[in-house]
């Protein structure tokens, strides 16, 4: 897929549809249009890379770091969450689907063990922009 | 649990047993106890932290990388993966067992994804010895 066609650097470039959660110079996060829980994100960097292997190392540090401000904002607040799942899938193989790429953020809460496999196949959008709005406040964020 | 009854701190000092894979000043990789497929690494920072909240962002180039670099020797090699997920599992809700932050680098195939799952009930040893020689191998680590 040509950078002129991927959805996220659509996203990126303001010109495609997000829920937004937070934005600086490196990354971008909004909202899965799917989610398996609710409020789960996904944190992308402004570059395009397609998967694992030509990511840039240097973007470890960003993604880390606002993938912790999301997970801090979904812990220990109305959100619930009492663990936090993030994911690199690399490839379809890996159930890679959109091939720019994205750290997941997915809230967890003690004992979904079961919802959270089930959630795998039965994502739906649910209240996105509720909780888009909610994660904005957390985070400290208003865009 | 304290830093002194950390079984992968004890790694990272090298009092601990473990099937190394790579090891820099920052960070240290070894193959997982119970891997979910065979190759299932863990990247470790050298520092403590417990979880997500207190991981230092500035480790989130060098566990990328090393991340990176692992992934790699098990695409397109004789470990045959067509993907690769990384991890970050985050409190006891998240399935995180360990409470030394780690990044797991698991091998997928195409096709895999009940075994995959599977995977998470019977998690077994496996060769561990002889995989992490391939990967070191495979890396161009020798240690």
């Amino acid at each position: 897929m040509s950078i002129d066609a991927c959805v996220f650097c659509d996203i990126v470039n303001g010109s495609g549809p997000a829920h937004l959660v937070y934005s600086d110079d490196d990354v971008v996060a909004f909202l899965d249009r799917a989610p398996i829980a609710r409020g789960h994100t996904l944190v992308v960097p402004r570059r395009h890379s397609a998967g694992l292997s030509d990511l840039d190392p240097a973007l470890g540090t960003p993604l880390l770091s606002v993938a912790q401000r999301v997970a801090d904002a979904m812990k220990g607040t109305e959100f619930g969450a009492h663990g936090i799942n993030l994911a690199l899938n690399d490839g379809r193989a890996a159930m890679q689907t959109v091939f720019h790429t994205h750290v997941h953020v997915v809230p967890r809460r003690s004992g979904d063990k079961l919802s959270f496999a089930k959630g795998f196949l039965t994502r739906r959008p649910g209240d996105l922009a509720e909780t888009a709005a909610q994660l904005r406040e957390l985070i400290g964020v208003q865009r």
